[in-house]
């Protein structure tokens, strides 16, 4: 497999980490996962605007400008010749030794970066399903804007979801509804698309971004406000959203159906306007 | 520099870090920092008590039983030669691909573990003067008492403290305070050491343990109860406490002295009931 590491582009058994990179030390980076369809980034301007985004939030200096980045993510994504996948890459802080939890002068210490693609396809069958969530207390930082590596608490919420046996968790934090374990939620009522607002709690999805377009186009109405758990268990319709799942209908919570327990119309109608606009993209390019 | 790697010892250039290692994506990992006093390892049976119980908490198979864990380490510390340092060593979920939050098989993905031991000396300085410390909102996440490497929420607290010329933050949640960045907080009022109870919120400090059992000594009465930044604001003394720090006397909190800004009497018994017990400690072994 070839590794984006750094500037160069090298096979995976040639890049050296060190201990002491501040990644694997402190999970001290940050992390985008573009999708690409037919060669094609999907919304590689708003994965970028967030990255350098969280850069600031976490005064993590980026080794290079946007307009360079882009095109050696470009490069790689030809060297590599997945046309249909998902680019992932990272950023820490770096090497700094001896491990102290201050952070390095980032003249002497230079951000670190590496990024792979993988061929992923359209989550047609899980689409076409849905998925069921079971609700799970949020015990996550109150930085959730930002990409993060450091994201241990994100895959135990995963995990407990799982170990009851569900696909994945609805996160609940002080009886409201934030978001999955890596993906934005929503629920449907009445023809309104309820979510949580952007902000510390949340990750501001790029899906989201498309979805909040999207349902205009479609007429439909967005609350993006904060709403409890006892009114998730009255929607019509559950979905969640991030750039590989695209639209996920959710058909079951804590083992109650939502709706009739079949993805719900609006939910589809996002999907397939999402599609179309994957398409369109594509074609325009 | 000499490496633990796995069951190995090696020059740090030998070591192979994967780039799709958990440690390095997710910071799906733990750690512990053990002081080494003249060769002997201060309270080392109580950090491999926390690595066991934070690895049950994230369901982290660890690869070795632990008198064969605690052999490797001091076999380590032999091959090294450091007398005085700290040993830091983290075990990570392993290498699991292509990257997925899931908790991968532990039958097929092994855990990773990296260590090394650095020259350490007594931050006599520091503890004879003195830290200065601002108060920062406590943004990490709920589960504290996990002493996991995804750790950017506690780089990103000390680093607020240190842009406003701090040397450490006190962290404050929802009004409490709970510990500093890195080290567990203490202050006294009337001959009494007021603490965060142990929880979700902090780490169990392991020099907290030992302070307990001297302030027992030295008739201290111990509250760990939640306490507001208020009543702070009275104390008659602050300290810190950790493995490496021992009992590091805070004399200012947010540009306002501490008692009369020098070390206090209660803060300076602990410190020397602290030192006398390392000395003890090591001239038993």
């Amino acid at each position: 497999m070839k590794i984006l590491w750094n500037d160069q582009i090298v096979e995976e058994s040639e890049v050296k980490i060190d201990t002491e990179d501040r990644g694997y030390q402190f999970g001290d980076g940050l992390y985008e996962v573009i999708r690409i369809y037919d060669g094609v980034f999907y919304m590689e301007n708003e994965h970028l605007d967030r990255l350098w985004r969280c850069a600031e939030k976490v005064r993590l200096q980026l080794p290079f400008e946007r307009a360079e980045f882009s095109q050696r993510l470009h490069r790689f994504a030809e060297e590599v010749g997945i046309k249909n996948g998902r680019l992932y890459f990272q950023i820490t802080r770096g090497v700094a030794k001896p491990r102290l939890h201050n952070y390095p002068d980032p003249n002497i210490v230079q951000p670190v970066l590496t990024g792979d693609i993988q061929k992923v396809d359209r989550p047609t069958k899980q689409q076409e399903n849905g998925v069921r969530c079971g609700t799970v207390a949020d015990k996550r930082w109150l930085h959730c804007d930002i990409k993060s590596i450091s994201l241990l608490g994100n895959i135990m919420a995963l995990n407990e979801a799982q170990e009851k046996g569900y696909d994945d968790a609805v996160l609940v934090r002080d009886g409201i509804v934030t978001e999955t374990s890596a993906s934005n939620f929503w629920m449907v009522k009445d023809r309104t698309l309820y979510t949580h607002p952007d902000g510390e709690l949340i990750l501001p999805g790029i899906a989201k971004i498309k979805v909040r377009e999207l349902a205009d186009q479609l007429g439909l109405a967005i609350a993006e406000e904060p709403f409890a758990v006892d009114f998730l268990m009255t929607a019509d319709e559950c979905f969640k959203t991030s750039s590989v799942a695209e639209v996920m209908p959710i058909v079951e919570i804590d083992g109650q159906k939502i709706g009739n327990g079949t993805p719900g119309e609006v939910t589809k109608s996002l999907l397939n306007a999402y599609i179309q606009d994957v398409e369109e993209t594509v074609t325009k390019m």
